[in-house]
């Protein structure tokens, strides 16, 4: 089916964004604010509706695609986004659906991510590759023979929690030695004493050879060419980071299919959320409608 | 569609397999031999068509199946068995589709285990598990939202070659700790200077601990909450090692997609490779008819 303009939204921790993306990724009717600090989930979802004001009446638009902090039901029908408190069980989907009146399609923000770099950005035309995220949390979304992976709640693409240091560090989660526990920004901290934007090139190696590590082992057990790293951890670093995540898939990717495997930093930048939004909604509507996925 | 009987290859570095397998899983005319030790590729590809003399002039066959060791072409239109030196590149498909007549589907053993135990064994009925297998080598497949993981060159599922001992011991890849170099069976030996049959309960621990971290890695990344392990090792080394590989799941996994993951053992014993290359071509013939495909 032919595609037309998608109402995007992307809701974060921090900030919200809203915009109308075109066909061809165009992003307009942007509009930007700070996340509401309440926990009044209405007050909240008022927040949302306002980010969408540029672009909700706006004619041309095919349906609404949203990427969200997780975790959350399949499909997004309840979100109880981790650094958002206000919503707990909060029914996303059935509310912007009922308020829009266009089909709604949500899925968690990385998942969101690697369909925009797979539609528009540094994996544009490939079939196989991971996105990652290395920021506050560390998460990713996989697509594979060209599909977006789901996983049985919807979470796959989890790499923060494949474990690069055995017996490292407590997680969050209560394991060991996750890469989120040794390379999000706030294990940084944790593990510094300073903020990850100050750390020395020694903790920026260390980080960018454990998510190599981490992404060595996704490479081997999936074939999958191809990570594209972005977040605030990963792109503030910069190349020294990538220098060493790329050295250790050299090192750890030598089987016939994985060597040669690259990663690459995000390309879409601060639009990035909003055009992962739209490939949300466009992955939505071309399942809905029968046809074969293109990512 | 409706799938009728398949003749099934089950294409080993130590024996050849064939038999018929009917549409519930029933397996007939079943003839097994050593593969022939020689260098000459038709003089194995002839004792193939040996093991299917039993069941290739009977009726009622829609296709053939055929689980053959990697690595090969995806597709398995040439392959080129690790463990079997004959054939470097060999065209087993177009061979056999020439040969018999029969529509034609190949793929590599863990793939077609992954399929076998999701029909018919241990992960019957679900929709999100990966099989493995500890032998020799450690290999496996994943089914992911309800369909068989390919990858770029149709290896995905190489838990393998997961990294488990971070600079832990060199792997034949050139990799260090995969958990391939630590827990397959020359492994074991090598590491513990005995047959891995004679392994300690140390030993024993260690590898299910082991299986465990890289399954543990699988599941979070995943959201796929069922293991399945055969392979002469794991079931070789029997209860203490699944519960040692449970024990480090539950470790691990404590999101709460993968908090309650189990590995549990392969269930469908000697006739899983028969069982798993008829559903490599039952997997083949749904695909090209372009329905949704079941496993």
């Amino acid at each position: 089916m032919i595609v037309g303009s998608i109402l995007a939204l992307d809701i974060g921790g921090t900030k919200l964004a809203g915009a109308v993306v075109g066909p061809s990724g165009s992003v307009t009717e942007r509009v930007m604010r700070p996340t509401p600090a309440t926990h009044d989930e209405n007050a909240l979802f008022a927040g949302v509706l306002e980010v969408l004001a540029g672009g909700r009446h706006k004619g041309g638009i095919d349906a609404v695609g949203v990427g969200c902090g997780g975790p959350m039901e399949p499909g997004g029908g309840r979100v109880s986004p981790l650094n958002i408190p206000a919503w707990r069980g909060f029914p996303l989907r059935s509310r912007l659906a009922d308020e829009l009146g266009l089909p709604t399609f949500v899925d968690n923000d990385a998942k969101a991510l690697a369909l925009g770099e797979g539609w528009l950005g540094a994996a544009a035309g490939h079939r196989d590759f991971i996105a990652l995220v290395v920021s506050t949390g560390v998460g990713g979304g996989i697509v594979l023979d060209g599909r977006l992976l789901d996983g049985a709640a919807g979470n796959a693409g989890h790499i923060g929690h494949v474990i690069v240091e055995p017996g490292g560090r407590l997680c969050a989660c209560g394991a060991r030695g996750c890469l989120e526990a040794e390379a999000s920004g706030p294990s940084l901290a944790a593990i510094t004493g300073q903020e990850a934007a100050s750390a020395s090139p020694d903790v920026v190696e260390r980080t960018g050879t454990l998510v190599g590590r981490a992404v060595a082992s996704v490479t081997n057990l999936l074939d999958l060419p191809l990570a594209v790293a972005g977040g605030s951890v990963a792109l503030g670093f910069g190349a020294p980071f990538f220098a060493a995540a790329q050295a250790e898939l050299d090192r750890s990717c030598r089987l016939d299919f994985s060597r040669g495997a690259r990663i690459v930093p995000a390309a879409l930048g601060a639009d990035g959320g909003l055009v992962g939004a739209a490939a949300v909604a466009r992955r939505g509507l071309t399942l809905a409608h029968g046809r074969p996925v293109s990512t």
